[in-house]
């Protein structure tokens, strides 16, 4: 009863279909018909085998090369290439991480690779109470029945706010691809504050926010956050006939209002989104498109040779939905234009248009100087260069063929997933087959593909270990890229680390990108799957260390405001919390009596967080210094149940716990 | 409305209730009436005042030292104290860590301190599917309406099982305080396989496995795992009477047997348990009471000067249940035996004793000679050293009073919460209040104790920041202690790391401990609160890299074996997964259907993990090489529904995807 497609199995049986590293890059090879690129590989272009041991520590396949940085910008001690952070220092660098299918998002020291924070968002917590306290249920969004409507996600890609083409350190956001929200980190205090789910919207993959407006030189910061979708779906009526019929399923591409968290704009499109990028003007989004022959089976979404990077024109699409050229999508209210092949093929009317590149192909990424995209080939070996002014001319009618706007096509190796930049002009690809990152400099990819032959851009190739996916290097994605640290996150750790049974971390490695060869320094165990990251100097944030009680309504100020009132069988229980006790430290209601505990640490010592643990009533929470949380529940188990700080406060911290006396 | 106790506030108010940690020590020092001992201290014994910046790097504070360990043993490249793991090498030892209030356990690398693995059990974890698969569920326990009983926990402390004295790699067991379970780890794949909620139990704190049967020499391994109780709470009836009389609120200990996972006994107790320890022989299990005048205040729990180690005669409580001498409380079959002060007066029949230690103790451990149990004060400066033979003499006869049973009571420091040892004769307590932690000899505090007043036990202190916890040397808790590294959980980070918000992060510290001095070589960030950990070295695990498929019943063999079947409105659904596919990748059921699908991943490369999301139907779950979950779940909204691959896992892994298709 095969339903997979005749083709995809005789490919898979042809290869043994066990073999995967192998296969895969058998198919990457049979797929695409190159050879990877050879020229100036430090170690050996193959991919590691499935079953062979690991190669030798890096110091053989990267040899020590000079450090052209200042020491002071290095800004750690050790010998070139060493990340260790000595007790009492820290680290440079801050690392947003995305958290995978955890659902969360993590915060990490750079160089070390320490994980110092995990930010919940689409998934509950118990440790903080993240979807148990009324607050963040109100952020997670919940059902009819007050129970959470979603408790799993799957995060993936993480970026940050922009003003001025840098972190300006206000907001970040990372969205889940399983249930297609946005959510939105305040980084003042690391936590999440608005969840969004998108219409329409099934596999929500790529993101990224805007880094200006493109009309309003005043907004020079991120007013908007666009996202990517992946899985075609039928896209108004719901029934027998339009589920089967895929043939009419579609795709959207959406337009966020980065302050409100509202969907300001949709726009129909061709194809699967992968990743997103925007321009430093605020002028263009793109997004690299797989799967254009909209196909739902995996033969048809690969018979074409040709994709698209496909870019939106903002200003253009934000002027037709004001002059009211917009329809809906079922009976929300959203504006929705149409950015298909079909609908733009004049330049001087298009809202977006295709810019053809190899099929297949994965990241695109904004090069820091704004002048290109470059998008990676992921089936293809290849890097495509994009300049972004001929895009705007195309837009302009000053070019007559979009795909003049490529203005290079560079070998870099087999399976180039996403790509990274130095500042100093250089690229940085990592080759999911070879597993290796690709060192390039754009400028001569650009030169050799305008014909210059006697030019090789290619600069230097490193194994990383295995199977590279992103890569970003110290805030590459910004006008400051300065080319010091360089993140690679590999999929596969295999042998790197110390066995843990058959589900093995994925492989952080960091690198020293600041000499003519990459040296590989550290490898970094993480919990699959964080799937990007951005890495920023720590200046460049400021986090608050104690809450404002203010900024809290239900703030109960003083023991004295703590107590027990009723409402009928509504029981509202204020407390307080302080080193090492609570206040009140007992309080009885009835079995059928709904309870709500709201409770305000008033400590205002840095770092003197709470916890609040109720036994059998499966309720936990923390609340940090001048917090407030509150938790409602039915009382329907009679007996003595001790509430006790879960978070050692004191030498007296075991003692501190009270009654909730629950009579039958 | 104050419930708090007079006394309490007033030491509070007096105390400015705010200056936690100087309060703490003032605290600390108010209470007990003697200062810190000065002798041989490194750094300054005062605590860092809460609001002043952190002392210098350690380098400073900790002289480096020689190491006298041979490089071989130390396993790891670089200078001495230098904790780091070039690219390409391996951890030397296993940490192995409860996850706090994360409610998962944690595998480290050490020295590195990277964490490798978080090994769910009392919580739901969406990146495996923990609390969504049938399998998980069956051991996580759900309600009768099939949803998960407790979804929060708030695990403590993790040890692993013995054979000879040492680790065996078979099991660990870790307490979740919340909601009383017990969780077994199996440590061959690093999985929760067994779940108990123990009857009876609030605030479930320590808990150790036995070494050895008390009577069967055959029996040279864990059978039984010993479990205290904190909280007392009515044992028996609950009824509007018994919730208010908290004069008759009774607490009990516990005894599991390891292999079945069932409660093989319970004993009625005096007092609150904090930890747990248990001989080499197998004869005495003991645990550090405070609390025992019974009170549910927090001025009358500390009413008493003095406290107990209580100490349990196993052989012959397990003989009074042979001789029927037991009772039950409530309606199960559970026998209790009665441990309180006044039902064992007579040593001769005596089931067990109270050991008299300074009020408020804290931890309990056993040393690696197998001779004694050392009790840290906390509220005394002191450790209590009990010899372990003159507790089997009383029970004997053959001791006249059961506090000349205590050897040593040796002047620490102020907090003393944990002890650990090197195998040299030496022991390591941490010092809440001081934030060091004392190096002391045992011998030597013996002969003080006993009258040698040229003697000094104290041997080195240090400070380590901030406020510590657990402390554990390289396998101390084996009759193997090597003294090599030692870690220290410190509850509090402050100015440690980079700032992340209110919410900072613990701090686990490692020491060096070869020299004749401590040596702080590494600041490791942790997420609240790992309590306790083992650390060993890697030789005594060797888990499994990739499922036996014959392990799961359901397992789906290959392709042939895929499909759906309908009984009814039930819908199974038979799925492989395979890189880059799953097969079926198309399936119709309709609205209302219940859907089973059972997916085995047939790829039997190592690493190659697939997973399983399914949008908007809260879905998601990862499978390893051979293994095979399922979930079941009700098609209540129609549509079509792509499932997609999580887990990165090929070239071409965006395409690994298929259609459930709801029709209305």
């Amino acid at each position: 009863m095969s339903l997979l497609g005749k083709k995809a199995l005789d490919v898979a049986a042809n290869l043994g279909r066990r073999r995967f590293l192998n296969s895969a890059a058998a198919l990457g090879a049979v797929t695409v018909g190159l050879a990877a690129c050879k020229e100036n590989t430090q170690g050996s272009a193959a991919s590691a085998p499935a079953a062979a041991p690991a190669p030798a520590a890096s110091p053989k396949t990267a040899p020590k090369t000079e450090i052209t940085a200042a020491p002071e910008t290095r800004g750690f001690v050790g010998g070139a290439g060493s990340t260790e952070i000595h007790p009492g220092q820290l680290d440079t660098h801050y690392g947003v991480w995305s958290g995978g299918h955890t659902g969360d998002a993590r915060i990490l020291g750079i160089p070390s690779g320490r994980e110092l924070h995990r930010i919940p968002g689409c998934c509950p917590d118990p440790m903080v109470g993240w979807g148990w306290t009324n607050e963040s249920k109100a952020v997670m969004g919940t059902k009819p029945d007050g129970t959470l409507e979603f408790t799993t996600g799957d995060t993936h890609h993480i970026h940050c706010s922009y003003k001025d083409g840098i972190y300006d350190g206000k907001y970040a956001w990372v969205n889940d691809k399983l249930n297609a929200r946005l959510v939105r980190i305040r980084m003042d205090y690391m936590v999440t504050d608005k969840i969004l789910k998108l219409p329409h919207v099934q596999g929500f993959h790529g993101i990224f926010p805007d880094k200006r407006d493109p009309v309003d030189p005043n907004i020079n910061y991120t007013t908007r956050v666009f996202c990517g979708q992946e899985f075609h779906v039928p896209l108004e009526k719901i029934d027998a006939k339009t589920v089967n019929d895929d043939a009419n399923y579609g795709c959207v591409f959406t337009c966020v209002d980065a302050e409100k968290m509202e969907v300001k704009w949709q726009a129909r499109i061709d194809g699967n989104c992968d990743l997103v990028a925007t321009s430093f003007d605020g002028k263009l989004a793109g997004t690299n498109q797989y799967n254009t022959e909209n196909g739902v089976t995996y033969p048809d979404m690969m018979s074409a040779e040709v994709d698209a990077c496909l870019i939106f024109n903002v200003a253009r699409i934000e002027q037709a939905i004001k002059d009211g050229k917009f329809t809906h999508l079922g009976n929300n209210k959203i504006p929705v234009v149409d950015c298909r092949l079909d609908a733009n093929k004049d330049p001087k009317t298009a809202l977006a248009v295709r810019v053809p590149v190899p099929k297949n192909p994965h990241g695109v990424n904004a090069t820091p100087d704004g002048k290109y995209f470059v998008c990676s080939g992921k089936l293809s070996p290849t890097c495509t260069v994009i300049e972004l002014q001929k895009v705007l001319d195309w837009f302009d009618g000053n070019l007559d063929d979009i795909a003049k706007a490529v203005v290079a096509e560079v070998e870099v190796g087999l399976g180039p997933l996403h790509t990274t930049f130095d500042g100093r002009g250089n690229a940085y690809t990592t080759l999911f087959l070879d597993s290796q990152v690709c060192k390039w400099n754009i400028d001569k990819a650009i030169k050799k593909y305008a014909g210059d032959k006697s030019v090789n851009p290619i600069i230097d190739k490193i194994d990383v270990m295995y199977q590279p996916g992103h890569i970003n290097a110290t805030h590459a994605e910004t006008i400051e890229a300065d080319g010091v640290w360089m993140g690679v996150g590999n999929k596969f750790s295999k042998d790197r680390f110390l066995p843990i049974g058959p589900l093995h971390p994925e492989n952080d490695q960091l690198l020293d990108i600041t000499g003519e060869r990459m040296v590989l320094v550290h490898d970094t165990p993480v919990r699959g799957e964080p799937h990007d990251f951005v890495i920023f100097k720590r200046e460049w944030l400021n986090p608050k260390q104690v809450y404002d009680m203010d900024d809290f309504p239900l703030a109960v100020h003083s023991a004295e405001e703590a107590g027990v009132t009723r409402n009928g069988n509504k029981v509202t229980v204020r407390i307080v919390a302080f080193a090492p006790a609570y206040e009140p430290n007992v309080f009885n209601v009835k079995v059928g009596d709904e309870v709500t505990i709201i409770l305000t640490n008033i400590d205002r010592v840095e770092d003197l967080t709470h916890g609040f643990g109720l036994p059998d009533y499966n309720i936990q929470f923390l609340v940090n210094p001048q917090e407030t949380k509150s938790v409602t529940f039915k009382a329907d188990k009679p007996g003595v149940f001790w509430y006790y700080c879960t978070n050692f406060c004191h030498a007296l911290h075991l003692e501190m716990r009270g009654r909730m006396i629950v009579e039958p």
